[in-house]
């Protein structure tokens, strides 16, 4: 760790222990979600006959549950291609992270509060404002890392950093969509949400060209 | 890590934060289980006299921890293993990785569950579609990999292959077996889940093969 | 890891596990702050009118969650340099990075008792005196690290270590002020820690010496 | 790490993701620890008068969440120096582990309920044999690895193996203490874990040892 960051000999911190919080957080935050479905309450007797109907009910919780799971899983995959990229951090990144990290931390409130009231426009906007957060967030790191290619590998082509820019903005930009959707409807503002899960399961041009790039 | 990683020169994104988050999500779930044992609640006159009994009545609630906890084990053990022959990670492995650790973070939901009515039919199906979500996936994972040697060495074994798919397939079959018994009877279906326990005991064929294999 | 650490040749554990248990004990002391914020309950009727005002109600909570969460990022960062210079652990040191960690460990209860009770003393007085026992720790961990060189490389300056210490200090005299404070001014004891958090926003004198120190 | 690995060319399974997922269960259970300790639910007009009071009431909540945090803090300082002579695992010392795991992840639970019910005798015994059960499967997992020198380096010196035996043997035996004493007294057998903390905060013959032997 230590060793192969020393050897290349680069200024800032290693990023090692960057990447290891991100994780954990990343890891507990997915995982609580789940602390949100609760077992119902029924008494022996009727249990048997209700159970099934009474975790019927737990439907949008559940599927509250998923959505976040997924959306954090494509957050980490996208962290983790980033700082694929990055080699080194600074104290503003350090602090970006942080910001980055807070914002993703916070998701669980506002899946808790999106499987509760997902009729209510106002949980869909609290949903759909922390995601946006999320996602600006991580913009402005890829920024700041590129800039003068502060944090990156100096060769990374002006291609590679804009294909990345591009697949990464498209987070925020659907987010803002369904911000702005949920104030006419809440069905609409989330259907953008499971089009962007979609969107992100096949293989895109960053993969293809970070192929290319890195391992000629 | 990444020296070590680059140093091997191979396509895709190296597998360490894959193992760290799948790490986490593991440690998460298995300790989470612990937060559905709640401490009875006695007046202080009767809690010496009645302590003992109201821990008694935890006594399905600690089996079903104790059961998944290792279970998560055996799974954990799983994913290790395979994880020790995948050299490195696409985007469709990290998509399947993290299915697999929704399957896995449902757990601790589905544990409270049995815990809470482990003789109604309900849970206990639901117990053993959870599990056999969590093996198919790491089937799938498994049959991903290896096709046409996608994420492995290139030098493995047809054999070793098809033998590390016996031992991750029997994880599927018993909770499918477990989930089909379960219509007759919540205990033959909770029985297959502590034989399965008990086969994963001793050294299997795979541990042979793969010391052979690796190092000669 | 273990192949950097022993190639060093030094006395003393690796440090890369208490590292490891430190990002651990972080990420989830920092992720089990939002469990603080509980979902208002509003029945269906009333939630489409109500929602938005009961998550205003919310403030304070919001507001002591951040205020940690970016505290303990403050520390976590302060602990990531601090150990950037620790080459390795004694038994010593592991125990004061326990109780460092123990100190980590309660803040989502000292938390939870600012965002119920922000307007008491007792309970500001409560998150000052565990911040200021996080910071005192952490000071006295590298004044044991630095003392003779013990834990540190031989070759590390003075000055470093001065700056360094310097740094870490004003962590501790920060809260022993808001601490103070707190009993004529819950407010002004509370903004003490917001201009901790701005000061710790831009890069200081330590960074710079330690880009000139570390690679020449 | 496994590039660390490969090159001793050692029969077996790396140790680095056993290592991870144990110190994240260790840093799970020891920031569950917290969860115990509830904010005192008091009116606004009552709170400023008698916060004070119910925090007072926390205190043995504190003190057993305080003990199990140190207690876990030793074990966790035990594994790690047990890790530093394992060299690899094999599939029983995996389950050893998990089985070190599960007890170790009960800890909550058991510490919680010791924060409840501290004078009653079945809380304390129960406490103890949770402790008892830790150290127990600590001792067995040395004297498996060590057992032909299995795990282990094959150069570590008998001496150093049984010096290593007779430090973790004490925390089994004075858990088996306080068990026992239990059945008369609960004081009595609380200040056995109280003494039991204080003995391991010197460093003892093993730490001596250790560093003549590995760093000569």
């Amino acid at each position: 760790m230590s060793g192969t960051e020393a050897r290349k000999g680069e200024r800032g911190l290693g990023k090692h222990r960057t990447e290891a919080l991100s994780d954990g957080v990343f890891s507990i935050a997915m995982t609580l979600l789940v602390l949100d479905l609760k077992v119902p309450l029924l008494s022996p007797a009727e249990a048997p006959s209700r159970l099934a109907d009474s975790l019927q009910d737990l439907a949008p919780k559940f599927a509250a549950y998923a959505l976040s799971f997924l959306i954090l899983g494509i957050c980490w995959v996208g962290h983790h291609n980033m700082f694929h990229h990055i080699k080194r951090v600074d104290r503003p990144a350090l602090w970006l992270n942080n910001l980055f990290l807070f914002a993703v931390s916070m998701v669980p409130f506002s899946t808790a509060l999106l499987g509760e009231y997902f009729r209510v426009r106002t949980s869909v906007m609290v949903y759909g404002a922390n995601m946006l957060a999320v996602g600006l967030v991580m913009v402005v790191i890829w920024a700041y890392a590129t800039r003068g290619r502060r944090l990156v590998d100096s060769h990374l082509t002006e291609e590679l950093v804009q294909l990345q820019m591009f697949r990464l903005g498209r987070g925020p930009l659907m987010s803002l969509l369904a911000l702005v959707l949920a104030i006419w409807s809440s069905w609409a503002s989330l259907s953008v949400f499971v089009v962007f899960l979609l969107s992100f399961l096949r293989p895109g041009r960053v993969d293809r060209q970070w192929r290319q790039t890195d391992h000629p």
